[in-house]
């Protein structure tokens, strides 16, 4: 079985501090398989990291152990945790990061991390992510039971969850995160939009509010190529989530959209 | 033997998009190697994506499965294919990423991938490397024959050729892509320069034009060693192309180039 | 045994070069595990290469080879050398960008590289990362002993090394690099603090200097959590070196520092 491990933070890539987690898990884990989730997160963005922790999650392997950290409370009372739910495991800071992909799964059992055996020699208060969170991804990948790692915990922090309204044929929510292609992507399902009556086709207006409003008129497309270069539209992107999309341009840019900005789509 | 999987894309390292294409390599072919050539290729730019596998795909282990995601078209008409040429296998779009390449490599079969078996249950329309060429790829990775993933096809995309040419005693070609080194990188040859009768030591007088002309006097060089910092030298590089530098600096700051230019060497 | 490889350059992540040095690696050792320290050292700086390497080599696995390549002098006289230490192997220029990890692990064997054998067949004079680096890397994996690569060497480049000293209460130090958060890296050790009577708990006055001189008071932490927000504090990294830091924001925008900065400490 591939024994992957996926890590998830706010630490850029240019650090060297990023290596050293990759050494401790390899140091224990000899045949450990890394990947990169992202370590763009915005830094301290608790939120956007669990959108790409979610966003993220569900396409790799069972039981890959899924490592978060962006955690600007490291070395405070925040415990350090491990999720384990139906298909992962979940490694973190208990800051609401991992509980939103961790739900989503089905959590099974929550741990925490306080068993001395299972960290480096000496743990700093500044770099959990390499002296605990690393060695205790590297155990479980290993077949170490999550009970061996602490006590276990009944509950885990959550972020307040932002869901779309659709309310008198009108969906109201909001901007989750913009791409590196500009594209805005919202909390807006599918769902929501068969419930509004808004059909792939159909032409909508939208409203992207920071503290102006901006309104717009864009079809709801199937991809990409449903407008010319330069043109806005609605699509269901990968993730099930509406995103406002520019053709070959960047509709964040575009709207000077946010992360919060609120969304409103009228019939 | 080594299951090498490359990707190629234009989505940058930040957004938890390309997490994606590795989780479901590796839920397919758990002992695959994931390579990552760029993802800074220029958003929708083709042709660098294309000069980019070319510089890198021929240095991999034979049976290497190179994936190339610069894909403006996502979920219109343009077919997503795999070219087997004598060493390696491309998958992505036939929209010409591949197809210098593969021609290089010199291609043996085409195929257009059909097959629903060897994509994920849920195809979107705008995001073909996930769902599409990572599975696609993982399956060739794992042994599967070309030609079960769907229908020969007899050509692809191919992108215009713009080859230098030297034409009495000069040399006409143009900039290809600038590194991050500001390195001038062009597409005229070892072979072009013996041509026209330029050698190692040889003072040259190149001039740049994108609308203005700039031209300036510089040694032909062994290496980037052969003049003094911050002066100018042209090298053949690693990759047998002539490139334009600056040592310990920025040749394609100081002469403002960029990809397209024309270049022209003269005695 | 994992074999593992470690990549440290200041080629940037977006150009397709670092992926050749990877495929030759595979190409020789299919089954090493390559890890990325950093690639976005700054461009030519041996001497932040070299503490990237020193913040990082420590924490992977017995037996790792450790690649670096900030080499300004590729093509020059310089040496392609392997130093054999007391855990690892360290590959790459002769200067002075594996020294100081080498030294302080322990060198055991220094050998110039020369045998043509371990390299590829056509060596560029642009680009030993890929040409002898790489595949020295893959063979030394491969556990050819370092001897069969060339001549033995008795001594490598150093980099003159800024220590910081402790007088009269005070410590004089320097800014070695700022990380990706904005928090100043000194080279002031635990070791010094506790030498000049400055313990955790304690308000201390902190200078820095480029032309001009800022001080400010700030306690010594044992985390970023022991000021509000927006705050400056010292604290003893991950690494034992003592860095300048602003909870949730940017040190080194706030104070303008940079490198070689002078650092002043005073009761």
């Amino acid at each position: 079985m591939a024994k992957v491990i996926t890590l998830l933070t706010d630490w850029g890539n240019g650090d060297p501090f990023l290596a050293t987690m990759k050494g401790v898990i390899l140091s224990i884990c000899p045949d450990a398989k890394i990947v990169d989730v992202s370590h763009q997160v915005k830094k301290f963005d608790v939120r956007e990291g669990a959108h790409f922790l979610s966003a993220a999650y569900k396409y790799f392997p069972k039981g890959t152990v899924h490592v978060g950290v962006v955690d600007p409370g490291v070395g405070s009372k925040r415990k350090p945790i491990i999720i384990r739910t139906k298909d992962y495991f979940f490694v973190g800071p208990d800051n609401g990061l991992l509980s939103a992909a961790a739900s989503a799964d089905g959590v099974k059992e929550i741990v925490e991390i306080t068993n001395r055996k299972f960290m480096l020699a000496k743990v700093s208060n500044t770099i959990h992510g390499r002296d605990i969170f690393a060695p205790a991804a590297a155990y479980i990948a290993n077949g170490m039971p999550v009970s061996e790692f602490g006590k276990k915990m009944e509950r885990v922090a959550m972020l307040e969850r932002h869901v779309a309204a659709v309310l008198r044929g009108h969906i109201y929510g909001e901007v989750i995160y913009t791409d590196s292609f500009g594209n805005i992507r919202t909390n807006i399902s599918a769902d929501d939009l068969r419930k509004a009556g808004f059909f792939p086709g159909k032409e909508i207006t939208t409203c992207i509010a920071k503290r102006k409003q901006t309104c717009f008129k864009a079809p709801i497309c199937d991809s990409y190529s449903c407008v010319e270069k330069g043109d806005v539209l609605l699509v269901v992107a990968g993730d099930g989530l509406l995103e406002v999309s520019l053709r070959e341009g960047s509709a964040a840019e575009k709207f000077k959209a946010g992360v919060g900005d609120r969304i409103e789509l009228k019939g």
